[in-house]
Formats: structure tokens, C-alpha cells, sequence
């Protein structure tokens, strides 16, 4: 089995700090909080998906800037788009199962606020699949998804904007988020001069933020973990990756998030009911309202009902993205899936603070990298 | 234990197939010929440098077009510079060992030959660390090396120009070799019209090439591989990674990649002389002298003794690049890790073709990432 047994997380948000920075902050609060030695850590992770928008195309080796003992350790990228995060944090996985590590130092990071608009978009747009997707942006692909939902099941901007609202009232508990300010659920409905469509049918309320950020793991094998001060485990963790053309998947069966949350679930022993709260992937809102529909929690085309009967809200019976998701926390990409993690961990051993779900045992993350090629769904529940 | 049940390798050089083509030729390649079935995959690793060099910044999903049956299967990017191949094969060797996969498939790919030289170069320097070294170049690099080991040992321009010339005159037996061109050692000595200086002291001729090109592995538990037609096992395999700026390295003591080698010589309970061939990481000619002294072959400022010896050479104790190295056969940046753990199980199988050292037995794999930052030493023989 393996275990998580620290984190750390930098506020998300238009940083002064720079990759390397990011990298040794949230790492080195990561050791620190789960009370390895530097010296004791086996391997490392990075989560990072670049696309062009800093320089630094080889940052494994710069998490050894956290701590002089961490020379000589082995250190591996991983890039899986958006869910790069994730990507890290199974790969570290496999080095515990696998015996070759105790203990993996996991850190996702991405710093994009430098750039302009353009330019970030233009990163982005690297996930894509290049012979038939280069000219569209990520809200151009997701306005797709969201044109075709309401084609097939009416008008859902209402839905979308309900979903926007939620996030970012979510985030004022969380003091790491991007962005504090709550939206009116009219202002995140109405196309306005301060809302603009970025791509119709969604606005700007509709788009997860672009932030610079770091989230980091450690994460151990059982021995050490149980003098761990504290622990918190996978019972499911799974991978799904699916074609990267769209022209190959049908976008609304959101095939590949559905059989990663709904195998965690099952693979964990559990059902949804089972599951206290969830953070997964609104890159989009409309990437929301689809998972709804992918881990069961509504029949395709009825995931409004979730929001409607107050399940997914604070207080429901299964509460989403109570950090404020990628909405509104912010979605620093690379590090995204490592600060999901992180948060869920932190839910289910009742240390979530102001975002603290009451009673929470069972977490679900959901993260994916592109429109649901690669998708990664975790299952977390306290060690002991 | 981990197991290489077959492999792909497309040709390295100038090639018109695009990644995705040189993904799905060389992990096609790769399935057929170690007769697994594509269904029976449980895990791809894409091995990819990229730096900008091609748009497909989330390449792990094209695997995916190998095959309709490889649908849903994890697939995931691993990136350490030079050295993604290889740190895909490790991620691999995670993946089986700790039972998540039974079946790997492993690609290491990349396409460099549609840029102009300057561009290439840029593309590359995303692996040097920005704030210290965002102007220089990789041969300028390793020329620091060389003029370092110059200075130390005096001068041996002679020393890397037999390197050339030995590696190209490896290739001539070696059909998927990027140039097929023996080169004598005054030629590779003395700077020419045709052999400039690209950093002083480095001439073309000490320079890898920039090629395209992809190779495959498929990896198995030893279950599956039992009913393969071939398998190479790992007796050993370490990664050890440095801090990235060459400021806080001594050049010349290339501590990461000794202890990668020595390492993994020892943990395969061996020693040099049990070692029959080796393809080591040649990116420069000065890179192969200083890898000889690192796994220990002659004492530091003494590498020359290994060519003089004719240690090194077809025919020596320990034949060093049979393939051509990195300096003839191309250095398709993701892909010659993998490549060269295909040319080391090829060898102790007795399939090497023209390049067969007579008896090898144990194969030693050396791969590594910006200037000794990344490394990884892989020892293979047959599994049976």
C-alpha cells in the first residue's frame, strides 16, 4: 500500500516566484510536514506540462535545490497535460509498490501568469491533437462539448453559471485560492462587458483560471508511514487514457472520465453514496456538469439535478470542489492534480480547515489532461 | 523481475514520418515482435524530450494509435532531456514490479531534422539551467568539459578524434544508423573546412547528430515472459540524478554517472571485467572519454589507455557504441535511451547482426541527460 504522508501547497495565483522557487517551496514544506529527513527520500517526482511557456524543459533535477541531501536521488518528469499532477503522483506510486522506494517526494508546479493571454493559450494548445485540433483553444474545445450537451438536452447556461457560482463561493473558504470573490449566479448567466463570451456558449466565468502555483506529496510505503505523524491512503487509484483525437471520441459519453471514476469506486469496495466529497477537473464548467454525469451522480443530460437538489453544494450529500476547483482555486496546470490530491487528503483527516467537509472518510479525486484523454481518479481514505 | 519480451526501432535520421508515425512504427514494430497481443498492454510510457522542438506537447496518447485494442490503456510521458527514454524504461520497470502491469510498452521517440540547426540548439538548451547557462549551447557545454579535461590532462584532441572515428566505423554495421560514413581519425583531428570548429575544441566531428527517429520496448513480468520467444532481464538498473547547475558539479569528476554505473555494476554483483559490451551516452566525443573513466576503465585523465588498449574497440574486452553510439547512429533525444537498451538485448541474445560481440552475455546501458544530471545504468543478459 502506499500512503500519503505530507503536503505542501503554495497559494495559487499571479506569483512573484519563479518554476525552481515554486518547486522548493511546496517541496520543502511537503518534508517538513511530514518529518523526513531529506536524506530519506528515494525518488522524485515532477508534474509539469510546459508546452513551451517557461524554459525550463528538464525540471526534474530542480526539486534537488530543496535540500543539499537530495543530491544523487533519481528524479522523473511526468507529463500528462492537465493531468501532469496526477501522472507524478502514480508514477511515484508504482516506485513504492514496486519496493525501489520508501519514501517519494511528489511535486506538481506550473507558472504561467507571465504571459500574455495569447501565449498561454498558445501552451495550452500543445495538448491538443496537432493534425486536426491546432487552431483550437482549450475553450474552444470545451465550447464544443458544452454546444453539443445543450443540443442534445436544451439550454444549460443556467446550469454552467450555477456551477461557476458554487466554485468560486467555495474558494472564499480557501486560503490558498487564486481568486476570493464571490459571483451572483446572474452575473456568471448573463454575457456582460465584465463576462464576456471567450467562446459560445461559455463566458469567462466558464474558464478555469490560469495561475502560477506548486503542490507537493510525500508519499510513503507502510513502514514508514505508521510512525508517520500523520497518513492518509489510496484505496483506488486508476488510470484511464483514451485516443487524443476528438474526432474519435464522442464528447458527451465522456468515456474515459467515466471509467476512471466509476473503476476507482468500484475497485475501492464502494459506491458513490460511500464517497463524501469529490475535487475533480472544471477546467470548463461544462467539465463539471459532465462529470456529474460520469461518476453516476445523474443519467446523462440530468447532471443539473445534482446541483438543483444541493448534492455537489457544501452541506450535500457529496460537496465538488469544495477548494474552489480550477474555477476559482486556480489551475496552475501541472500542479493541479498534486494540489487535488492534497486537498482531499486533507478532507478526510478533518483538516481541511474552512472548506472542512464534516465527517468526510472517503475522497474522490478526479483529474484529467485534455478533454478526458488522460484521466486519473484516486480514492483516499485515513490510514488509521 | 522486469523483462524485454521484443522491441521496435525505426530508423534514425532524416526522416519524413512525423512523431506520431515514428511512435505507431516503432511500438507497432515492437508488439509484433515480442507477439503480445495489443489488448494484453496494461501500461504505455512515452519517453520524449520535445523542448519545443515539435507541437505535440502531450504525446502519451498517440501511442493509442498503434492500436484500436490499446483504447483506455495508461499511457504517460516521462521526460529527464536526454535521458526520457531511459526514464521511460524505468518507469516501466515500476509499473510491472509493483504489479500494476503485467505488460508494458515502452517508446521513446523524437523529431529534430524539420528545424533549422539553430533552433535544434535552443530547442536542446531547454535542458541547461536558465538563470546560469540560458545562453550557452550544449556543444558549448561539453566543450567547457573538454577544455576543463584538457587543461587537467593535457591535450587530447587525438583521444576524441579515435572516439569519432571508432563509432563511426561502428555504424557501417549497423543498418538503422543514422550515417553511414567511416570517417578517419585525421579528419576528425584536425579542424577543416568540412570539420569546423563548432566549440572550441569540439568539431563537428565530436558533436552527435540531430535525427529522427523512435524505439520500442516491450517490457513483461516474468510470467508473461516466460512463454515469449526471447527475454533480457535486468540484473541491475539505477537512475541518479544531479543537481542541474553545472556550477555546483565538478565537471570532470562526472560524479552522477559513476555512481549510476558503478552502482548498478555492483548491485548486479559484477564487476568491469564481467561486463562484455557497453553503448554508452556519447552526445559528445568528451562525454565517452570521461564515461570510460567514470565506470571505470581507467583512472581519471588515463581514458585514452582504453582506445590505445583496443579495450573499447570491436574485438576489445569492453566494445563500447557497436551500434555507432550516439555520434553516428543518431541521437534522437527521447528515443536513444530505449534505443540503446534494444541494441544491449539484441547483443546478449546473440541477435546484433554485423554489431554481435562474440558471447556477450552482460550488457551494460549507460543514458544520460543534460551534462551527467540525468543518469541511468541499466546491466542486461538473458533471461534464459
Amino acid at each position: 500500500m502506499v500512503q500519503i504522508i505530507g503536503w505542501g501547497h503554495t497559494r495559487f495565483g499571479k506569483l512573484a516566484e519563479g518554476l525552481e522557487e515554486l518547486i522548493v517551496q511546496a517541496g520543502g514544506e511537503a518534508l517538513a510536514h511530514s518529518g523526513v529527513a531529506p536524506g530519506d527520500v528515494d525518488a522524485i517526482f515532477v508534474g509539469h506540462f510546459n508546452g513551451g511557456m517557461v524554459p525550463e524543459g528538464f525540471p526534474s533535477s530542480l526539486a534537488l535545490s530543496i535540500h543539499d541531501d537530495l543530491r544523487f536521488t533519481p528524479a522523473a518528469r511526468l507529463e500528462n497535460a492537465c493531468a501532469s499532477g496526477s501522472a507524478a503522483v502514480y508514477a511515484a506510486r508504482d516506485a513504492i509498490e514496486s519496493g525501489r522506494a520508501k519514501v517519494a517526494l511528489v511535486i506538481g508546479v506550473e507558472k504561467m501568469t507571465h504571459l500574455p493571454t495569447a501565449e498561454v493559450a498558445r501552451g495550452l494548445g500543445h495538448a491538443a491533437y496537432q493534425p486536426e485540433e491546432a487552431g483550437l483553444s482549450f475553450p474552444q474545445v470545451f465550447a464544443m462539448f458544452a454546444r453539443a450537451y445543450f443540443d442534445r438536452y436544451g439550454d444549460h447556461a443556467r446550469t454552467l453559471a450555477e456551477i461557476a457560482a458554487k466554485n468560486h463561493a467555495n474558494a472564499m473558504a480557501n486560503p490558498l485560492a487564486h481568486l476570493h470573490k464571490a459571483l451572483p449566479v446572474e452575473f456568471c448567466e448573463v454575457a456582460s462587458e465584465k463576462n464576456p463570451v471567450v467562446a459560445d456558449p461559455l463566458k469567462v466565468t466558464d474558464c478555469s483560471l490560469v495561475s502560477d502555483g506548486a503542490a507537493a506529496l510525500v508519499m510513503a510505503a507502510d513502514d514508514v508511514a505508521a510512525s508517520a505523524p500523520r497518513a492518509v491512503r489510496f484505496r483506488a487509484a486508476v488510470q484511464v487514457n483514451d485516443f487524443l483525437p476528438m474526432s474519435r471520441r464522442d464528447p458527451l459519453a465522456f468515456e474515459g472520465p467515466a471509467r476512471a471514476m466509476r473503476t476507482a469506486i468500484a475497485e475501492a469496495g464502494l459506491t458513490l453514496d460511500d464517497i463524501d466529497l469529490a475535487e475533480v477537473h472544471d477546467c470548463f464548467t461544462i467539465a463539471e456538469l459532465l462529470v456529474y454525469e460520469a461518476m453516476g451522480l445523474a443519467e446523462p443530460g440530468q447532471g443539473a439535478r445534482a446541483l438543483e437538489e444541493g448534492i455537489v453544494r457544501p452541506g450535500g450529500a457529496l460537496p465538488v470542489n469544495m477548494s474552489g476547483g480550477l474555477k476559482a482555486k486556480g489551475h496552475p496546470v501541472g500542479a493541479t492534480g498534486v494540489s487535488m490530491h492534497v486537498l482531499v487528503a486533507r478532507q478526510v483527516l478533518g483538516e481541511a480547515g474552512e472548506m472542512q467537509v464534516a465527517g468526510a472518510e472517503h475522497g474522490l479525486v478526479f483529474n484529467m489532461g485534455g478533454s478526458g484523454v488522460a484521466n486519473y481518479a484516486s480514492v483516499l481514505e485515513p490510514a488509521r
